[in-house]
C-alpha cells in the first residue's frame, strides 16, 4: 500500500456465502478507481483467480492481496501513513467528513474497511474514522461505491468501451480495430 | 409509479443465485432515496418479506412490487410519463448525461433498470437512455448507488441513527429515549 492511494479491505469474507458480494466489492473498487483491494477472511482461490483475471485485463496496477486476518493489513497501512476509514451505519455521516476525507486521501492515502458479516467491536476502535453512508443497513457495495465516487470522481474511473459502441439506445457491436477511445480513459488524448 | 419519483426495476431475479445481491439492490435504493423498487423475474417470497419488513420500519412510503416480467412495469412507467433508464456498461457515460438526467428526474421521474444475469437485447432498445457507470463489468449495486447518489444527493438519503450514537471512533450504545436526531432526517428541525 502506497501513500496517496485509496485501498479497500474486505473483512471477514465467507467463502460460500459472500462470494458474489465480495466479487462486487473488488470489481467496483477497481472500476471506480481505488488503488487496490485486500481480501481477508476465508481463503477463496476461485474468487482471487476471477478478480485477478479482471485486474490483469483492465487495471494492471491494481493491488490485489489476501490476508487471513484484518489486523495485519491495518497495521501495514498505518505504518505506510494511511488513514483507516471504516464504513458503518454507526459512523458519522459522510457528508460532514467529505472535505477532510478528500484531503486525507490526497495527502496520506486511505484504507477503507468494509465488513461481510457482523464486524468485531474492535474494528470500530481500530479505525481512525467510522463513516456512515446513511444510518440504514443496506449494502457495503453501495456504501463503498458512494464513498469512492465522492473521493475519486468520474475522473478516477477506469475502463474504456470494449467491443460495443456506447449508445443511448440499442446495442451495436463494433468490428475489431474500430473501438473509439473514451475521454478520460488511458490512451485518449483529451 | 408517480411522476417525479426515481424508481428501480430489478430485472431477471433468480431466486437462488441472486437473493443477496437483489436484497442489496432493494435496500440500497431505499437508503439512497429512491421512491420504490419493482422486482421482476423469479417470485421470491422470502426476499419480498425481508425487504417489506425493512420498508415498513424505515421508509413507509417506499413502493415495493413484484412483476413476473420486466415489460409490464416498463409500460406502466412510460404511461405515467417516466423516462426509462437502463444501467449498462454499454451505455453512454453518466458524466455526460448527468444534467439531463437530473432534469428528467425532477420533471418526469425515472424508472432505472438493472439486470441480474445477461440482459435481453430488447432492453437496450426499450430504454430511452442506456447509461454507463464505467465501461467495466463490476456491480449493478455499485452502479445504481453512484447513479442514485448523483441524482438524489445526501439530502435524498433516508434513515436516522438508531440505538447507537454516530461516532468517529468506537461504538457506543445509547439508552432508549436518548437517541438524537440527525440533521436532514425526518423529524429534525434543521
Amino acid at each position: 500500500m502506497m501513500p496517496g492511494g485509496v485501498y479497500v479491505l474486505r473483512m471477514g469474507h465467507r467463502a460460500g456465502r459472500d462470494k458474489r458480494v465480495t466479487t462486487h466489492v473488488a470489481l467496483a473498487s477497481m472500476a471506480l478507481g481505488a488503488s487496490g483491494v485486500i481480501l481477508s477472511g476465508d481463503e477463496d482461490p476461485g474468487l482471487m483467480e476471477s478478480v485477478t483475471k479482471a485486474r490483469d485485463r483492465w487495471a494492471p496496477g491494481f493491488l490485489l492481496e489476501y490476508s487471513k486476518g484484518w489486523r495485519e493489513p491495518v497495521e501495514r497501512a498505518r505504518e505506510a501513513g494511511l488513514a483507516i476509514v471504516h464504513l458503518t451505519m454507526y459512523g458519522v455521516e459522510l457528508e460532514f467528513l467529505l472535505e477532510g476525507l478528500r484531503a486525507l486521501a490526497r495527502s496520506r492515502g486511505l484504507l477503507v474497511l468494509v465488513g461481510a458479516g457482523k464486524v468485531p467491536r474492535e474494528v470500530y476502535s481500530a479505525a481512525d474514522l467510522n463513516v456512515a453512508v446513511t444510518h440504514l443497513p443496506h449494502s457495503e457495495v453501495a456504501a463503498l461505491a458512494v464513498l469512492l465516487h465522492e473521493l475519486l470522481g468520474f475522473r478516477g474511473q477506469r475502463g474504456s468501451p470494449g467491443p460495443v459502441l456506447p449508445q443511448l439506445r440499442g446495442k451495436l457491436a463494433l468490428p475489431r480495430g474500430a473501438r473509439p477511445p473514451v475521454p478520460g480513459s488511458p490512451g485518449s488524448s483529451s
